[in-house]
């Protein structure tokens, strides 16, 4: 999503049935470039690469960045796979790779012994199941004041799911474990690289700290399914708590390294840069999430409410921390009331729905919410600005007016 | 799933590209009555109204009764939409019933304030998920010694699920609290019942004791979508811990009684009979769920497992309590080790997935699990015969041979 590269800059020509061509870095001539942004009452339909999606619940900004619409969050705490937004940097692999799951390879170097492993390899080797809230690291880009470029999010570049897998740290103990030195766990995809293009450039390949070890999983599964391809299937890096750009899909690479990959996806971009600069190594990289808390319903697409008792939901999560509490307000933050959580505590890295009934008379709401995790750490007022729009979480921001009549 | 009315029974004439029409007690001229079971080699179609769902995953016994397979059983604790199975008593009403979810209408009786309420209504009173598992009366029908009549189901007549709705308490207390001589909850649903049979013999209407109010729900949502309409969308009554018939599909009415009702499927169907015997209301209804697990992988159907380590795992509820301990053999019950939960507690009416890794040598082995509640409650090893096959949770018939080679 780095403003020089992304893919969401490029505008399908949609014209009548023309088929969608999945978008990649190269060779598709059915897509291009495009100025003026789709207008919101203009939809376009699902690309055909993932059209079991529930249509009505996505909002399709290009073939390669799609979001789950704010009335399609449901009540309950988990997303299902057809609501679930759609986010690649490059153009995934062939379909054909799920054709046989089990025999997918990843490549486990940094370890004592290192060496090649099928997923039917991998499924010998250990069993966990977490919760995750999967976003994109631009959830919430549509909010920052500046417009930074990019896809513009609100709240759909994100769902909270079920990932099955082998721990990652019983796959480096089954190979003697991680060198000494090892400070990272560098995470390579399987897409194939456009010709002619310097493969550093474009390649999907992300360092992240090995402090992850303890959580991350190599999971075949999401939501009780084998991860579907469009989801990085057969084999997809779960890193805990980082934005999504972290959990690499079609691992084909992993390595437990002394320094952070300097493919220009870790160095150049995902970068937590100020405005006026470039995002470079010696920016904070994108990957813990924040506290972070937004209401679904009542919506302001779903028209005026009405007057009378009304459940107020929304979904908060900690990050890296469970959320221990949520407070909401119905004047735009000058006070607020605590909501109570609904359905079981996933775990410190999933999303919980919560809810505050609230008798409202007719007039002008404006709806926020804000979470505090289980450390104390309070979801901030506003995100500072930053190039590439990343992480924003403010509830000020994300806060929404709606009518009651 | 009676003996004597089980639309089970009734195969279809699956030739070639002949339409499946949904199949109903009366006048659907493509079902045809067929004696002989179909062959397991045999797989029929996915009927028309259940076309989305994973059809490699499902066992079609009849248009109106669809099992999971076992080898479609997930690692992750969750049933998804298109996996789960499908076991309807009578045709559902059409599916315009769905066009405009919010303006389905419940009447509730037996309070002090009766009335009808739209589903926009009830969505004001309150909102709470839950997890549970919803199992037809009948699962494991298939590994009774007797071969009772009716759908021979192994495990897969069962999945895990999100609840969301409003608490049936919650809306009782809205009409001022459900009559002083209630007994009961006695809930009907909106099927649209065959011309020229008496309505008490076919009408899909259930009583369970007021108990249950503390945690029942009336859903509109189900894994975090509008409930299915084949699964009892845009309404259905969730009884946690009771077995699937008690969970009222488009429910159209529900009443607080004081006795059961004399509906055929209450009095005269789902009790526990034993063999020799007839259902009366005289012998135990069938209505809370036992302690209960089975293997799910590896599985039998899937062919000869590698030598080497292996990950048993498998599911493990408590039925009216959460399970506290699981435990797994691999000699068919001689010797048990405990095995481990895997991912998160989803309270006390929800299954939990298991695993036990074991280092397999060549031979054969009878896998069998059996779980504990948190009250210390033990899976039996066999259920009595009885003459619907109803709640069959033994764990030694449930056991499965592998092949390790």
């Amino acid at each position: 999503m780095n403003s020089h590269t992304d893919l969401s800059r490029r505008r399908v020509l949609a014209t009548g049935s023309a088929a969608l061509a999945a978008a990649g870095l190269g060779g598709v001539s059915r897509v291009a470039a495009q100025a003026a942004p789709a207008a919101a009452s203009q939809a376009k339909p699902l690309p055909a690469y993932v059209a079991w999606k529930d249509a009505d619940s996505m909002i399709v900004h290009t073939p390669t960045t799609i979001e789950t619409k704010r009335t399609a969050m449901g009540v309950g705490p988990i997303t299902p796979a057809e609501r679930l937004y759609i986010r690649n940097n490059i153009a995934a692999p062939d379909v054909s790779i799920v054709a046989n799951r089990d025999a997918w390879q990843l490549a486990v170097e940094g370890v004592r012994q290192p060496r090649t492993l099928t997923v039917a390899e991998l499924k010998s080797l250990g069993l966990e199941t977490l919760v995750m809230v999967l976003q994109c690291s631009g959830n919430g880009r549509g909010y920052f004041a500046s417009k930074p470029s990019g896809t513009p999010w609100r709240v759909g570049a994100a769902g909270n799911l079920f990932w099955s897998g082998v721990p990652v740290r019983a796959v480096a103990e089954s190979l003697g474990g991680a060198s000494a030195d090892a400070r990272f766990i560098t995470g390579t995809g399987g897409e194939t690289l456009p010709a002619g293009i310097d493969p550093r450039t474009v390649i999907v390949e992300r360092s992240v700290p090995i402090s992850t070890l303890g959580d991350a999983l190599l999971a075949w599964e999401m939501n009780g399914e084998p991860v579907p391809h469009a989801h990085g299937g057969p084999l997809r890096l779960i890193i805990p708590g980082y934005s999504g750009v972290n959990n690499i899909k079609y691992i084909k690479r992993l390595a437990f390294t002394r320094d952070q990959t300097d493919a220009a996806i870790q160095a150049t971009r995902y970068r937590i840069a100020p405005p006026g600069t470039k995002e470079s190594p010696a920016q904070p990289a994108v990957w813990e999430m924040d506290p972070k808390s937004w209401i679904n319903s009542p919506a302001p697409e779903a028209g005026p409410v009405r007057r009378g008792w009304v459940q107020i939901h929304g979904v908060a999560m900690g990050g890296m921390q469970a959320p221990r509490r949520v407070d909401v307000s119905l004047d735009g933050g000058k006070t607020w009331r605590e909501a109570s959580f609904i359905g079981p505590n996933l775990g410190r890295y999933a999303w919980r729905p919560f809810v505050l009934q609230a008798d409202l008379k007719p007039g002008t709401y404006v709806l926020a919410s804000r979470v505090t995790d289980s450390q104390g750490k309070v979801q901030v007022e506003t995100t500072p600005e930053n190039v590439g729009g990343y992480l924003n979480s403010g509830w000020r921001a994300h806060a929404v007016q709606v009518t009651v009549a």
